[in-house]
């Protein structure tokens, strides 16, 4: 079981955010990483698409002998996580649970925001997984979607970025939340302007984070002589993934493998 | 062949401005649209995949008995048009060689401006179309990405897109254009906000008027005493679509049908 990879699948580059946090702790084990970024977003399908595509992600990643998958989207967390679960014969780990026991530990008021796709925000994940865990919490959900296409033309920092958080979380704020979950893997990258607008005393929760340490109650992280190896397939566009990749993980990525839909037999 | 529709396909939601001056204009024709909103947005995607995309949706329309092909999407029309018109049995007609006519057409200066999504950008078709018209033309292009997101969350006059329409385009009217061609299905939106910006010295091109003039050479638009029809289908995520396109059309849609993507037999 030691050597074979820890697989992460994404609707597209986000999921760099918790392909790092992962190898940053983890720098012995090998890890395949899955973009789909001829079908990003996600956040805006419906329901049965997400599953759909989530469950081809995820059978890929098998396929390359990963031992364990990582959703590393949000999106496919909030909707397919228990069909991929009853489906693959390897453990299936989201981002929503590790992200809400993160957010309920943080939360001294109990009054926790949490911010997403339209995709994650409709299926109430986050508040139901928040709920289970302490049902005195109230959970307040804003659906972001700009967040995403802007942290990919790169305006981390622009004021265009300033002023969509601004409009998106003025009045959301007014609910007097101390924590606010980060539910989209892109969002990280703005991390820094929504920290400078929500101010200090708002603690923000991100879930690569989380979720790395869940990883971690699972995959002992045990030492090796050799550092482990990553793999990087994007179902398109690897020109683009590589340039925002660079600006996420400080590195030029070497091993990038464009890969096909195609059909194939399958249990169901 | 009178009975038979005209058949307009887009990535998504925004050849419906396409749709709707089709409409306005061949009051008595059939129509029916496909937008691809399981795969939007194509701008971002490779040239092979656009290709790929854009001949299913036009097999779907033929399938439906389209009598001709409007190809609304401008990525789809800048890159898979030839391959499209290779191989369908109908006439196939693109947006850019009806935009580039009108925008030499428009401008005094030979200086024209063509904004559009990295895709249509990246692939150089408005340059080349206006160049095969008038060689004397200058010809100045800007990739704008996050227009597309902006129109489908509604902003069309919001201060975010007012802010997004001055980074994008301050330093590209330093090169003295007389003529804006409007590149992409989704940019009409957002019309009026762009030309504030611009103000009223530079004329604006919408391809969507452009292509209606084209189809009007091609089919003479007979009376009937039947007013025609319209068939709405899309890959995806009905209720959305129908939220923007209410906005882009005035009306509610009541024939929305959603498709799903199998096998099938096609000659090569």
């Amino acid at each position: 079981m030691y050597k074979k990879p820890i697989g992460i699948f994404d609707s597209g580059v986000g999921g760099l955010t918790v392909f790092k946090e992962i190898r940053k702790r983890f720098p012995f084990e090998d890890i395949i990483y899955f973009g789909d970024t001829a079908r990003v977003p996600y956040g805006s399908k419906s329901r049965k698409t997400v599953i759909e595509y989530s469950i081809q992600n995820a059978r890929f990643l098998i396929q390359q002998g990963a031992k364990i998958i990582v959703v590393a989207c949000n999106t496919s967390s909030a909707t397919a996580l228990t069909q991929l679960q009853k489906l693959l014969p390897v453990p299936v780990l989201g981002v929503i649970e590790p992200g809400a026991l993160s957010a309920v530990k943080t939360s001294s008021n109990k009054r926790i925001g949490v911010i997403g796709t339209e995709g994650t925000i409709r299926s109430q994940a986050y508040s139901s997984a928040i709920s289970k865990l302490d049902k005195d919490c109230d959970v307040f959900s804003k659906a972001c979607p700009l967040f995403v296409p802007l942290a990919e033309e790169g305006w981390e920092s622009h004021e265009v970025t300033q002023l969509t958080i601004k409009e998106y979380l003025t009045s959301f704020l007014k609910h007097g939340i101390d924590t606010l979950v980060l539910g989209c893997t892109h969002y990280p990258i703005l991390k820094t302007s929504i920290q400078k607008f929500v101010g200090n005393k708002i603690t923000l929760v991100d879930s690569s984070e989380a979720v790395t340490d869940k990883l971690n109650e699972i995959l002992p992280n045990r030492e090796n002589k050799v550092t482990g190896q990553d793999w990087f397939y994007v179902s398109d566009n690897e020109e683009k993934f590589n340039l925002i990749a660079s600006k996420i993980l400080n590195m030029k990525i070497d091993k990038l493998i464009k890969v096909k839909l195609g059909e194939g037999w399958f249990l169901n």
